[in-house]
């Protein structure tokens, strides 16, 4: 196994136990850059009736504060990160993204490299297949999160 | 008084708030179509140690779940959104934007503009004041705040 496909099981393990309490399985983490965790977190909007908890926005929260910055910091994630938590990476510069999967949702992977976001998509089998069965049991719910 | 400085003097009185509590003073709230609050909200990271909480993010959350959407919203928020809030805006579609002032921070106008968000810069006195003497006393926070 990769050292990405590693760093993705710890935010899939996020994704699945969102699934578990009813929420919406996706799940990220906050890495250094010797692979440590600094945070970790999923989507809240079940269970905390919170629209602005997404993946990443929980896991750079559990992260805390870091005066010195997120360059050399690495985000995961278990689905391509949409208009917000894009923006999070891109203004907090956060060195590196890592996405489970973009088949689901193709996120703004684009527009993160062009600001200089090193991002790398590793088409994982698992994190799109939960989110496929979510969406399909689930579309408003779905639809709620993104916006749509 | 326009409406608009109506709406904006309730993010200027969290943003004020903010600021009495040791915090970074910047305050925001989300409206709906008729005007009527739905939330409000000022960023939390010296309060909560709470890096993820920006002063939309804040009112965003406080406004709660709307399945029906954001299109019919409008954010008032005392200082331009960095890409952060930017993104939470145009991917929750909220519908206008209202900045109280963008002469300490440019945020992401144009961006949002581009994507269909109506923004209304008011350019207001007191909003650039509060935000310029805060800069001017804090500059190490200032840049924690926006990943500088």
């Amino acid at each position: 196994m990769t050292d990405d496909r590693r760093l993705l099981r710890v935010a899939l393990e996020q994704a699945r136990a969102g699934l578990a309490e009813g929420g919406i399985p996706i799940g990220a983490a906050l890495f250094g850059p010797g692979g440590e965790l600094l945070g970790a977190g999923r989507n809240r909007r079940v269970q905390d009736d919170d629209p602005a908890t997404h993946a990443e926005t929980a896991a750079f929260r559990a992260a805390g504060r870091r005066p010195g910055g997120y360059a050399d910091t690495t985000m995961v994630t278990t689905l391509s990160p949409c208009w917000y938590c894009a923006g999070l990476i891109r203004q907090f510069r956060i060195g590196r993204v890592v996405v489970g999967e973009a088949a689901t949702f193709p996120g703004a992977h684009r527009w993160l490299s062009d600001a200089g976001v090193t991002v790398t998509l590793l088409d994982d089998g698992e994190c799109a297949a939960l989110m496929r069965r979510f969406v399909r049991e689930q579309p408003d719910l779905w639809n709620e999160d993104i916006g749509a």
